[in-house]
């Protein structure tokens, strides 16, 4: 894309109503635009970034089976007084023009809409296991919503649903979700703690969180640092210094980000919406469910808290909204300034042919200076120059590294679709 | 995908409490699912005719230079209150739990966000034109939430919004937006109407709609036989057998759904959140608007009203869930049978890594009689059998078609990329 053609633009200064950094650096770069306290537009570079999260996320979750859909957001009032969530705080409640009495509330999470929708199908045992998942704005009445996209009172999730005819087959596939979860992570340069963590009413055990750990994280947790093994410090007896339960190894507290949670839920949604199967031998048994979250846009912003450096941010390769950034610098020189123009223009009508997304900074009037910061700032992992001095290569330099060299455009087009 | 794995059924009868036919038809193909009155989930193969459209949709917004972005759907006050539409009727308020005031309505159209982000960036005449768009959840609390997909409470819709430092680029751009909606449409299979439709409050002039003739439509308009010219009787002045004021053919008068409108909105919206720019003499203009709309879930209500027979839906391919309906029928004898799942597997296999996107009915228990008939009423474009009698060949039937040929798998393969 020609960066005179987006229509954002990099902000020299920090917003100062924005205390969180991930929100601040999002925002200077042109990612997101924050309507009200915690809630968040995602702009044209935002937007790449949130789609590229998804693809991974959407390509993890088929590959153990998930059937994508995308359910209701307005839910009707049945739902949460079946199973007795509709005054929970953090609900949202909408109201029409003429009514005073709410008869919706904001998709928040969805498992009763999902169960409800899977008694329709599920009758034998023959029926189940399944998963179904999609990726949805959820809405919560967050009173802290002051750390940007770690906390929003709207924000983007996926959330999966697993069913199920036993408890023994609800965690063969729990175990399947986590591997899939690590995968997700891993391929957005993340590391995440898989880490026990207290059960809910609606639960029925333990649950495990994922934890990415982070200066700014709200919650604590215990971490082994030989075998990873990982507890939240509201089920934990560990402590700081002690000796992992499972190697021996030495356990540290830390702080850390939830970037996604997995939950045995049993069987009440399932009594609450008439879920039931016949076994193998007729009788009637209530499916037993699962549901597993993660928090699309939370992780573009702990993407943003953890890597970034003081010139802006650093995106990994595989989340980053273009794989490259193309900075043509024409020189006072008009005539060689022209012909700069065209090779800069011919690298990128090259790349952008062999499918490699391009930001191509053809704006006139800015120097060098101002154009080096400004892509410093958005954090596209590789850097291409073409100036009077490239001649007929091109100067590369990883936005992570200081060190540039000159290529020419085949070889640049080689080191891109490297990434 | 294997369809004993899609967790989703057809339902042999019609569901009672719907009235529209497409929701009929939809819902019996396992397409939607009602969660209230105009409220529904899409299912996955709903979800895949979904993203099917709304690849179209991006293509095409993309190629007249759409950026594409995602704006929030909790509207804080402050933005309806500046142009005066917090009280309009189809507005769905948000009230949380302690509050009794709502402070949010739920995203009924953007108009307000996008003008305020884009006054953030604008601020010269060379920021000018662009254009951004979206494919998101509109929430409206229309009292006639019957008609399906038609009419919804809930509903997904591509907007797209454009900002110009004249009214002259404006109408350049709006032209090349019509160019870009018959497009969409065509490639959807529909055949849309231009049609001069009244303007608004907050419009410069007259409106276009994109009008599908259809007898289930709420609109009336007056079509010309011969030049397709088309006036909304809200504004028409023509008659039914009457002249066509461009062409002098004969108007005739039709019932029809709106699938897309696009509006001039001049400078309220621009005024209202100070969306200005310096033109080429220094001098301070508000920006000038258009915004355009295509209803994403609508147009598939409108695709089964129109695209169905007595046994159930008829995808046009360019939209359809799958490009071909696989069904093994292995017959009553074991070994044959075998034999036939074997080679429906391979034809599975080898269609896929080509890239087709295959349902394969490999579900065991079901007679012939009942798998053609789900089928039909999923209305998969190519029907592939797999049978004692096909052989090494398969059996090949289009859904809107009664003849079946056998061809080798290589030749069925190439009937499929050719969809």
């Amino acid at each position: 894309m020609r960066q005179s053609q987006l229509f954002t633009r990099v902000e020299r200064n920090a917003p100062k109503e924005e205390v969180a950094l991930n929100a601040q650096l999002l925002t200077r770069g042109g990612f997101i635009y924050k309507n009200s306290a915690g809630v968040y537009s995602y702009l044209p570079l935002g937007w790449r970034v949130i789609q590229k999260i998804s693809a991974i996320i959407r390509e993890e979750m088929n590959a153990i089976g998930g059937q994508e859909l995308l359910m209701a957001a307005l839910h009707d009032q049945h739902y949460l007084k079946a199973t007795g969530r509709w005054d929970v705080p953090v609900v949202f409640k909408v109201v029409s023009g003429e009514e005073k009495v709410p008869l919706f509330n904001m998709s928040w999470t969805h498992e009763e809409i999902l169960a409800e929708i899977a008694a329709q199908y599920v009758h034998s045992y023959k029926d189940l296991p399944f998963s179904a998942y999609q990726i949805q704005t959820k809405f919560r009445n967050e009173p802290r919503a002051k750390s940007g996209l770690l906390r929003g009172r709207e924000f983007l999730m996926k959330d999966l649903y697993s069913f199920h005819a036993s408890e023994e087959d609800l965690y063969r596939y729990y175990a399947e979700v986590a591997k899939a979860y690590h995968r997700v992570f891993e391929r957005c340069g993340l590391k995440a703690y898989y880490t026990l963590a207290a059960g809910g009413d609606f639960t029925l055990s333990n649950t495990h969180e994922f934890q990415v750990v982070a200066d700014v994280g709200e919650d604590t947790i215990y971490v082994c640092e030989k075998c990873d093994y990982a507890e939240n410090d509201e089920v934990s007896k560990l402590e700081d210094g002690g000796e992992c339960p499972k190697c021996g190894g030495k356990v540290s507290v830390k702080k850390a980000i939830e970037v996604g949670n997995i939950f045995p839920l049993g069987v009440k949604y399932s009594e609450a919406f008439n879920l039931k199967f016949k076994d193998e031998t007729g009788q009637e048994r209530p499916v037993v469910m699962g549901s597993y979250g993660i928090g699309i846009s939370r992780l573009m912003g702990v993407c943003a808290e953890l890597f970034h450096d003081d010139r802006g941010l650093l995106w990994p390769a595989a989340i980053a909204p273009f794989a490259a950034h193309l900075i043509v610098l024409p020189g006072a020189d008009a005539t060689t300034g022209a012909q700069v123009r065209a090779r800069a223009d011919a690298l990128y009508n090259q790349l952008t042919a062999a499918g490699i997304e391009v930001l191509y900074d053809d704006r006139q009037e800015l120097t060098a200076g101002e154009k080096f910061a400004q892509a410093d700032l958005i954090g596209v992992p590789v850097r291409l120059v073409v100036s009077p001095k490239t001649g007929t290569q091109v100067e590369i330099k990883k936005r992570s590294d200081t060190i540039t060299t000159l290529v020419d455009f085949n070889q640049a087009e080689q080191y891109c679709i490297q990434k």
